[in-house]
């Protein structure tokens, strides 16, 4: 159990902000919590949770805060909170995009100890009714790791991250940005696009449609204006849809002219193969940005942080060669 | 059960081959199998399945006869077992495009009485160790009705797919195979093309890859060769990836132009929802082609086959409009 924050603020209850206050307590922390639809915060209260009627009481005497809102929301309640975190306080958030986040948090609260997180968790529902402490159990969290960001508050947030049973990842907020194009952005587009042309087989297709049409556009459920805040304004998204876009072509023209789409077939199964087979092995990191970001960018997590009377040590996991 | 068919072989005893003869027994009628790897008879027959040493043998008496191999082993199958057919045997398939069957079929065994068949159930496992009696439940099973189909064969067969608690589909080869272009041979490219493009986010995308590029790419899984089979040679494919190409390319210049993928979104969102909530009334419908046809066309299948004095009706569902 994490002992380095007494007291965690989540502002927004929808289905990460409302995983998280019931994982955070399920980890034995005190935690409160705010949303701006009083519907929600009846529900959360009426779960047995502490919850504020402002974002400026939830935030006031909390030693981490957890922006848990969508991304369109976050520029007002940074302007609105900002006079009421305590001095010291680290702050964060659970959005997909990591650099517009920092952009807005450089803007409002240049001082604060900023550290982005983006937890790969969550299902095609939303809202409090669909949240789940157990969320959070073995998914992926990115915590972005700057030249100004604060060290010990990375290491304090990476902790509590292990408490809750998944695994910090760490990374610049732009690296995570083109990594999350080509595994949520992309994926997100190709849903809507497969539920859409799949209508166009007529009525006839939709009753036939089955399995691959049903887990391939499974995410095209999600709420259309989430799924927006996930690829907006992300140029890599734009470069991985070039790069879709260009092996589809090449598909397509092997079909019509060759008659088969095989060539794509082996090697798409084959990435998902390897994808699914890779093979980790433990390390120990010593708690030095330039290492914890290179372990990131070669795949590896954090699964432990240890302290002891010579400082800091992180266990983790990597990819092996 | 169908008192229709007395003895039913089934040629090949793969995932759909495997789980078919697990239904039919289980619907109490006599099903005999055959499969040309040794291994997989063998697997076969220590479940218990009667299994013949040759496709003459299981055909010999059968009065239906179920090509359950890949698509490339359907040609010489049926040039193996044309002359052991019994008269007046009906012949079906499972394949997935219905045009090359029954062109093989009519190049063939012109005088025979085939059906195709196509039950929209698998996984991405293929096998016998995958097989499953339940698998067809609810499943969509397209049966082909051409101008030559002889109709009390179609029926029968129609009547054995009620039985085994799956959905009878009619349509023309031609018009299944359009469909399936849309409902099946798009998701599995697309999913292909995402499996592969994924891996280009690098090693830290790889990491971060959660629930949305997991089932997006799920059914690259499957056997590449399978796959190709699915889709090779059908030129709807090509038009339908014409026409997923055309929208991924509007969505990403509306990234790159305006900074959002909303309309995209919105739109597939509307449509997933619309087919999720699709809703059906029952029908009764008369043995007649035609009308079986345009109950296929507008979404429609049959739930149950009635025989009296008067002759054959057939109960079905339809989209409510």
């Amino acid at each position: 159990m994490t002992a380095t924050f007494g007291r965690v603020a989540v502002l927004g209850l929808g289905l990460i902000g409302g995983s998280l206050v019931n994982a955070i307590r399920q980890s034995g922390l005190d935690v409160i919590g705010y949303d701006t639809d009083p519907r929600t915060a009846a529900a959360a209260s009426a779960a047995g949770f502490p919850v504020t009627a402002s974002d400026a009481s939830a935030v006031h005497g909390a030693d981490l805060v957890v922006l848990a809102m969508p991304l369109p929301e976050v520029g007002n309640a940074l302007r609105s909170l900002a006079p009421h975190l305590a001095p010291g306080a680290v702050l964060t958030d659970v959005g997909t995009l990591k650099a517009p986040v920092l952009e807005l948090v450089r803007a409002t609260i240049p001082t604060t100890r900023f550290v982005g997180g983006h937890p790969l968790a969550g299902t095609e529902n939303s809202g409090w009714d669909a949240a789940d402490p157990l969320l959070f159990r073995d998914a992926p969290w990115a915590l972005t790791l700057e030249s100004d960001t604060d060290l010990a508050s990375w290491i304090a947030l990476a902790e509590l991250v292990c408490d809750l049973g998944a695994k910090p990842v760490a990374a610049t907020a732009a690296e995570q940005d083109a990594a999350v194009a080509h595994v949520i952005g992309l994926p997100h587009v190709l849903a809507e696009a497969l539920a859409l042309t799949g209508l166009t087989g007529g009525e006839l297709g939709l009753s036939l449609a089955a399995g691959s049409y049903m887990t391939g556009s499974r995410v095209a459920r999600t709420r259309p204006d989430l799924v927006a805040t996930w690829c907006d304004g992300n140029p890599e998204l734009v470069t991985a849809l070039d790069d879709v876009i260009a092996r589809l072509s090449d598909a397509r023209d092997h079909l019509a002219t060759k008659g088969s789409v095989l060539d794509l077939a082996i090697a798409g199964h084959r990435a998902r193969m390897d994808w699914e087979h890779r093979d980790f092995e433990p390390v120990e990191l010593t708690a030095d940005p330039v290492g914890l970001l290179a372990h990131g960018r070669r795949g590896g997590w954090i699964t432990a942080v240890l302290r002891d009377d010579d400082g800091v040590r992180l266990l983790g996991m990597r990819p092996r060669r």
